[in-house]
């Protein structure tokens, strides 16, 4: 199946608007073996969507417009695609009723405006928003479906997602692929690809697709049965031998996090948890208490970023820190332990490390990151080797701290 | 001048890459005053960036094509494009040395496929690419111009602010708009509407624009003459106008950001900063050490989430968590002023408040939120009352205390 996308907006033109709807439509019609071959935008003007719509390339099965049907004088889609199918606007009473629930749910007056919403062309095909006030619409012509859609990415991706794609899946016989994704941290792309390459080998034996998606400091692995839903089981079996295979890697699937599974994993131990942070400043416990309810195990944090305070706040021994250096195991032991008592908590993460650009040295370089873990008692210290990039280094340290304490408590 | 955009790459076509290129295009093409007209994506393919070439709309003066120009096979457009315009490719020695220099100073070697980037049609002018390894390519047939950009973002845009811009505004006799911003923290857009109107009105008398560009807890005000920079000191006149009316939401311009600003404010008075955080939980002091050489100033941070650690590590009295309540003036206080003491430090700001879901009452809605502010010794606190978000409360408490600081600073 060919598709178009045909945007229409003189905001996208202008770039006051990024054409994020064009990028989700070709990754959710990929999924069900679609092929975008073309993608375009065009100004708010009759004249261009209706050259758009015919000069269409010729295989193409299916146009998706986005855009252009909201209540204002510049939205025009409408009207355009009536004239261009030979149709007129009739008023829709399933789609006056939405909206009428629509503005009585949310307390708000309806204006004539919102009423004309649902006058809809006679000759299509109501693809219902549950997500707002304009209705999709299915256009049918000479064996080519036109589809036009409104441009609020939520109202779009409800519609795409409830009504078109099932659509499309039976009347074009395709199948819809079923996904589903690990997360690892803590490997490369390339060098997890060599560590698991008989694992990728019988996957593709088995005609099921892989698909590495690196992102800072993570990498996802999606697994892709192109025969749908019903080879779930036998994909899940190959997760299970990678968790087992990686137990330090894998911290998760699909849209788990790593504050998350930490947060769930510290609730089942029913332990509590604390920072003492240097490089990280803060950004480790922000991470930890970006769940809602993180108040039941993170206790607080202390933000050591003077060797001072390291010493007056957290008890780094001042001979640690002159004998190692700040950026040690020794130091970031001391943080960990000193802080897990001055914090009262069960489990406590320390972080010191040379985040750059600048403070380097042959001996510390830009991105060497020691993180301390102290759980009920018992520390351990590792040493991260990042790369000369600060942000990403402070991130890394967390994703790295974040994972590592996820490990630890999952073996318990 | 009438533009149209033309991406090539699957890569666009299947959603794995946004095309931020084209909104970035309009955005600076539209500040020269050029107009884009259309902008389409099309997969790697001859055949089809030859059909796009060939139905640009007839009052297309440029086309502006990015992507396809890397080393790899799937990069076909320069091909295309020699034998559109019926034209060959020919070492180019001005980019070889280039290309050469890249590499050398980098330390990698250079692949024979790198060296065929330097092969490029005789029949254009070259656009250098001071930030990689593809040339940028101005053709010319019948009074069209049609241009060739990588499509990495970075590169892309160097080509077009360093080449391709000043030869639009000369060869088109366009007139390079004049813009400047300003930047304002704490004020909504409606409300600083009302209140800045006559200094609207006298703008527009005046023949400039006036845009309010508003993200989350800021408002940008940028100025735009029509005329060019020459209206520069006009412009600078207003903005002083309304800093002066405004010292406590304009505190900065242009690319400014509020951890520079303090920092540099900071700095200045030669003082030294921490914080005291429950809400934010570390935000605050993350965003102070998002600067490189923050080192310089901020010390360090107590994360006292839990009741008890704000009574232990910063000496907040019982009596007042008991009989106000943590997210109090009288504990937004003491937070200040006795983590000034516990951190040794000049400067010292609490935050303490109900950032939701969950946790509101009548009397403590969530989006309530104490700031504490504690300068040289002399302790304020003030009330915010933001909506119900998490996250979104989280990072307007940030940016209220960082601007409430800015404020206070600049006026020493």
């Amino acid at each position: 199946m060919n598709i178009e996308i045909l945007a229409i907006g003189d905001e996208l033109l202008i770039g006051q608007t990024i054409n994020t709807n064009a990028s989700w439509l070709g990754q959710e019609l990929s999924k069900i073996g679609a092929r975008v071959t073309r993608s375009v935008v065009v100004a708010d003007d009759s004249a261009r969507i209706i050259e758009a719509l015919e000069n269409a390339y010729p295989e193409t099965n299916c146009i998706i417009i986005t855009g252009g049907l909201g209540p204002t004088k510049d939205d025009i889609t409408k009207h355009t695609l009536c004239s261009y199918f030979g149709t007129h606007l009739e008023m829709h009473p399933p789609t006056l009723a939405k909206i009428e629930a629509y503005f009585t749910s949310r307390n708000r007056p309806m204006l004539e405006t919102n009423i004309q919403q649902a006058a809809l062309p006679v000759d299509c095909e109501i693809l219902p928003n549950n997500y707002g006030t304009a209705a999709g619409m299915l256009f049918e012509k000479e064996g080519r479906y036109c589809v036009s859609l409104p441009g609020v990415p939520y109202e779009m991706k409800g519609i795409v997602t409830e009504e078109l794609i099932p659509r499309l899946l039976q009347r074009f016989q395709l199948k819809a692929m079923y996904h589903y994704t690990a997360l690892t941290q803590g490997i490369g792309e390339s060098f997890l690809a060599e560590q698991i390459s008989d694992w990728e080998d019988r996957i593709r034996a088995r005609g099921f697709g892989l698909a590495y998606l690196p992102s800072p400091g993570l990498v996802k692995l999606r697994i892709t049965s192109f025969e749908g839903k019903e080879d779930q089981a036998e994909i899940m079996q190959f997760f299970q031998e990678l968790a087992s295979r990686l137990p330090e890697a894998v911290f998760g699937y699909e849209a788990d996090t790593l504050p998350e599974v930490c947060g769930s994993l510290l609730k089942k131990n029913n332990m509590t948890i604390g920072t003492v942070e240097s490089c990280t400043s803060g950004l480790l416990a922000q991470q930890i208490t970006s769940i809602s309810g993180a108040s039941d195990y993170f206790m607080g944090s202390l933000l050591t970023y003077s060797n001072d305070l390291k010493h007056r706040l957290c008890d780094v021994s001042i001979d640690a820190i002159l004998s190692e250096g700040v950026v040690s195991e020794r130091v970031a032991m001391e943080m960990a332990q000193n802080g897990a008592k001055k914090l009262g908590v069960d489990v406590c993460i320390s972080t010191t490390g040379v985040a750059g650009p600048t403070g380097g040295s042959v001996d510390k370089p830009v991105g060497l990151v020691w993180i301390g873990l102290s759980i009920s008692g018992r520390t351990v210290a590792r040493k991260f080797q990042f790369g000369d990039n600060r942000e990403r280094n402070i991130q890394m340290t967390v994703l790295s701290a974040l994972n590592w304490l996820r490990y630890e408590l999952s073996q318990r």
